[in-house]
């Protein structure tokens, strides 16, 4: 397999100024070109560091992508930084000062005399063309004598064959939009041809109510596997499991992978509850969907959040009709109709306030589901006896004798507000997720 | 100065599965006590990769800063990699294991043999304490026999003098929210103590009401000062003006920054709603407290992400009392009070529908003002006549003669359903805080 370095050149990324999101970009584009990427380097704007990078890049990898740099402005050095390295000329492409002005003058902006400088390549090296900006790359082909000739040292030792370039360079701009759209037209293409290798398959299988390190016990055959890996990862309040497999075709890489996701979704039961970009929420509102029915919510501590997270999709209001935040002990006693002796007797955070909250929402709504939330989401608030943290979720159903599960769930007064109520939104929409699914799975 | 370098270590990094949102905080953090930063790393999990990452960051930075591969599975390798550096045993941290088994009890999960490794640290090297998760980092001063003695060849000569430490290592967790507190609560600290270098003061001075270039034209002149720095950023539907100024210490560069701070003060009047970590949502809060006033909300499109991120801050139930999510027509009736004349004739999507839902919540709650939305967030539901993104907000206030303003936003129909329903959010909320601040703004 091929190997790839990534070199992100600008001093804004390392002083936090912009999100790097080309980085996660192109290491999704080079896992589905089957090339592997080991190191990813981030370096300011000084051309000494720079080049030093290029170097040690050039020293351990095939394929040398480089993003930032490329502007018409004097911190811009990526270009001169590359042609410095092996002492190579600038030559000034003609055609591509001809296409810089003509779409300044599109745009109908002036031209600068540092939009030259854009045009500019060092010797040897081919145009990589930018189809919506101003700054396109360069594809530079190395041969074993250019790097000697650098005076570069390579411990490594390519597994590919002769067919391909000893090294090779591929420069973007910064700009995501003008980075994407040169990788798409030009460079996959250009590294596909070049470096025919497999590519990746990933799926990921995400988990609720089970540990990050029960699931890695559950699956501890799985995850020394060269082919397909498992690897566990932690997530908010969540687990995932990620399945890849290397092959020539993405077909062949799926059907290698099959077999070990098949596993881990007939072992992992209800504690899977989605896929890839499957959300909690999602979840729940498909499956409200598919059954036909409809939910109401009664929140107190999580604030809305609960509903929030639901209507965030499209076609929401299939299944959501209403949801009452209740903040107030007066607003849970006149909105939802819980009884006052309840408030006073056993707290408002309490199972007998949670599932009164919930009975009186299904009332009110109509709805065949109602789901109530009540607790200490804190900082402030807690007492020995109910400390930050404790949390009543209930669920009723519409039917004969109204069916109800409650849960009590201690999540620690070392978890900040938005954490509580977060994991307790988790567990709540679970609850759904499981009535829908598994209702046994509920009485446990 | 003093020189850091931050290495992040995670296969999902290189294979971006995860966007790495740890780098641009550490980036930030670093900024502001004054350490510079000249590379970042990111490496997969494999040891020998890790640790030449961390031999080559030693010969290049005082300062080395990890994050990711402290968890308790096998491709968890940072600590055991730093030890098998310098060739330390690893030491079971009796103390660290103690909090672990609190922590789990304390969840009422069982905590797995794995979860042991967590404890484990390399002799010599202190606890940097984890106060939300299971997996603490450490703290390794070094000196430079043990760079000697690990083979460790340094060209960088720290301009540091003989009080600090000549190395030292700090890791973290990948998780950002377990990352962020370590740093903050024990890291930073650490770091301002050991290297009280020269320091950016820096302050983020939030608008809303006034778009970017058009708050960029307005403070031209500011944008090219050498010492503060000002410079726009358009956030979410807001923007914001960094002004940054560098001195020995951060009380002086704040009063370097002074007057530019009080110049955009001057001039924003009330678009500028805050600054820092200030939210729309805390700074609505905390005039609803200071008036002593409570605010109840009836959201339609919105699907409660106002009251959300209204009760996210602690102490809210100050100031709010209630919430309804009136999602279907039926509810806008029979929860608030809707005329359902007034839906058939205008629709449910109109100024008079706003007017009616917040005049009902008021009615409903018995508090000072009551917020309403209701509009199509999409991407579906949209007509010729009232296409995605048409929203309609109003406000109540108590009083003789019920005082009310409205206002519809277009907020277009390229923009998506997260989109619509954030933006209809920072317009509610602005409408709430202009009410409070100065009526007259809201009359326009």
């Amino acid at each position: 397999m091929a190997r790839a370095e990534v070199l992100c050149i600008g001093t804004e990324l390392l002083l936090g100024d912009v999100l790097d999101t080309n980085s996660q970009f192109l290491a999704r584009e080079l896992a589905l070109l089957g090339i592997d990427c080991f190191y990813r380097v981030v370096v300011g704007d000084n051309p000494e560091r720079i080049k030093e990078c290029v170097r040690q890049a050039l020293g351990r990898a095939d394929i040398v992508i480089t993003s930032g740099g490329l502007g018409p402005t004097a911190d811009d050095l990526t270009t001169e930084c590359l042609a410095g390295v092996f002492n190579a000329p600038m030559d000034m492409d003609e055609e591509v000062l001809a296409f810089i002005r003509e779409l300044f003058a599109s745009r109908n902006i002036k031209m600068t005399e540092s939009n030259r400088k854009q045009a500019l390549r060092p010797r040897g090296a081919d145009i990589l063309p930018n189809p919506v900006g101003s700054a396109p790359g360069i594809v530079w082909q190395l041969q074993k004598a250019d790097l000697d000739g650098a005076g570069i040292e390579s411990s490594y030792v390519s597994a590919l064959g002769r067919d391909n370039p000893y090294r090779v360079i591929l420069t973007f701009p910064g700009v995501p939009s003008e980075l994407k759209a040169m990788w798409t037209e030009t460079a996959a293409p250009y590294l596909a041809r070049y470096y025919p290798a497999g590519t990746i398959w990933s799926t990921e299988l995400k988990h609720i109510g089970i540990g990050e390190s029960a699931l890695a016990e559950k699956y501890a055959h799985l995850l020394d596997l060269p082919n397909p890996t498992v690897a566990p990862y932690a997530g908010r309040w969540e687990c995932r499991l990620r399945v890849a497999a290397k092959a020539a075709s993405q077909e062949e890489a799926r059907l290698l992978a099959q077999p070990v996701v098949d596993e881990i979704r007939q072992g992992s039961g209800v504690t899977l509850y989605g896929e890839d970009d499957d959300t909690l929420e999602a979840v729940v509102g498909r499956l409200l969907t598919g059954h036909g029915k409809t939910l109401s919510l009664a929140e107190s501590c999580t604030g809305g959040l609960i509903t929030e997270r639901l209507t965030d999709m499209p076609g929401s209001s299939r299944f959501l009709n209403c949801a009452v935040v209740a903040y107030s002990n007066a607003s849970k006693v006149e909105l939802l109709g819980v009884d006052a002796e309840v408030l006073n007797k056993y707290g408002a955070v309490s199972e007998e306030a949670a599932l009164a909250m919930a009975q009186g929402m299904l009332k009110l709504s109509g709805s065949d589901l109602a789901l109530s939330v009540t607790g200490i989401a804190g900082p402030e608030g807690g007492t020995e006896e109910k400390p930050v943290g404790l949390v009543y979720v209930a669920l009723c159903a519409k039917g004969a004798g109204v069916e109800h599960y409650t849960r009590k769930l201690s999540l620690g007064n070392r978890v900040n507000r938005s954490e509580v109520r977060w994991r307790t939104a988790n567990q709540a929409l679970n609850m759904v997720r499981l009535y829908l699914l598994e209702p046994a799975a509920l009485k446990v």
